[in-house]
């Protein structure tokens, strides 16, 4: 008697396998065959559940994704105004971790090249601008310029994602927080 | 009798290419058959002149890197404390273009994986360090905590990097001197 499979277990181990090669290879070694490979399965396990690579980035990216969108609106529950957009980009810039940062990376350097890569990004970009805009338009006072407080705050988190790639060892916590104050403090924030 | 090939104008070329192919797919698509490829010679002329694929990488970011240094230099050329810090900020986030960003990231990228961009890397950032450091003691009054003020600077330039790679078009000049405005002149600059 075959072994039952739980569908939705295999799927996220194929999911997993996807962000995990993503994260240290970039996405460009995201294949089906090593996907299969990683996760311990054959090709033809990977073909059952996603029908091209095309497919297999997208449900993998849109699953990470949505786990990013969940722990943000954690971070901002109960905040309103200035301590919401402080709380959203402490999120941002402390929540997701060393290999959260590297997936980030990864995403936007694949989303140069792969149409389903920018497609899920731009989604996510979307939703954090909607979130941080309605976050900041609470701010007392509010800001004279929206979209230049939004664009200031995307350099601050994409700052710290990147630079913190550009030593040997990642940056402690407190190293990113003295740049958070020294940054936003003067925002409002 | 065979074609006379300036050794130092196909050293050029080959060092190109690599550029070119690290900048548009990463420098996991850099290989010596690429390189080759790309130049429109035979492996067996890039080998010629270099001994590996190493090596290849080696002389190809150093003489990038260079390029980027005498840049620099002239964009602070005349100047001292806060408007040479300013020069040298708006340089790293102006002058070197989108190609130039993208390298940059494909080089950051790399250096987590290749022990040769990550010493080229590190040359550079010591030299950068050494640069911005010289500057900001002139800055009048001096910086409290000139290494907190270095990792600000650093955010906000990988920042802009990074941010204009978030959306389908770049950013242009001015959007990106409106954010440094918006997050300099707290700093003094």
């Amino acid at each position: 008697m075959p072994r039952q499979v739980d569908r939705s277990a295999r799927l996220e181990t194929v999911r997993d396998a996807v962000v995990e090669i993503a994260t240290q290879e970039g996405f460009a070694a995201v294949t089906i065959r090593r996907v299969a490979a990683h996760a311990g399965a054959s090709t033809s396990v990977v073909t059952h559940y996603v029908s091209s690579r095309e497919e297999l980035l997208r449900i993998a990216v849109r699953g990470e994704v949505a786990a990013r969108r969940a722990q943000a609106e954690a971070a901002v529950e109960g905040r309103t105004g200035a301590p919401a957009v402080r709380a959203l980009v402490e999120w941002a810039v402390l929540g997701p971790g060393d290999d959260g940062h590297r997936f980030w990376l990864a995403l936007v350097v694949g989303a140069q090249t792969e149409p389903v890569l920018r497609q899920e990004l731009d989604g996510f970009n979307r939703w954090w601008g909607a979130l941080l805009a309605r976050c900041s338009a609470q701010m007392a006072p509010p800001p004279a310029d929206p979209a230049a407080l939004a664009d200031a705050l995307d350099v601050v988190v994409d700052g710290l994602v990147l630079a913190g790639f550009e030593e040997r060892a990642a940056w402690p916590v407190s190293r990113r927080r003295r740049v958070l104050d020294a940054l936003l403090v003067p925002l409002g924030l």
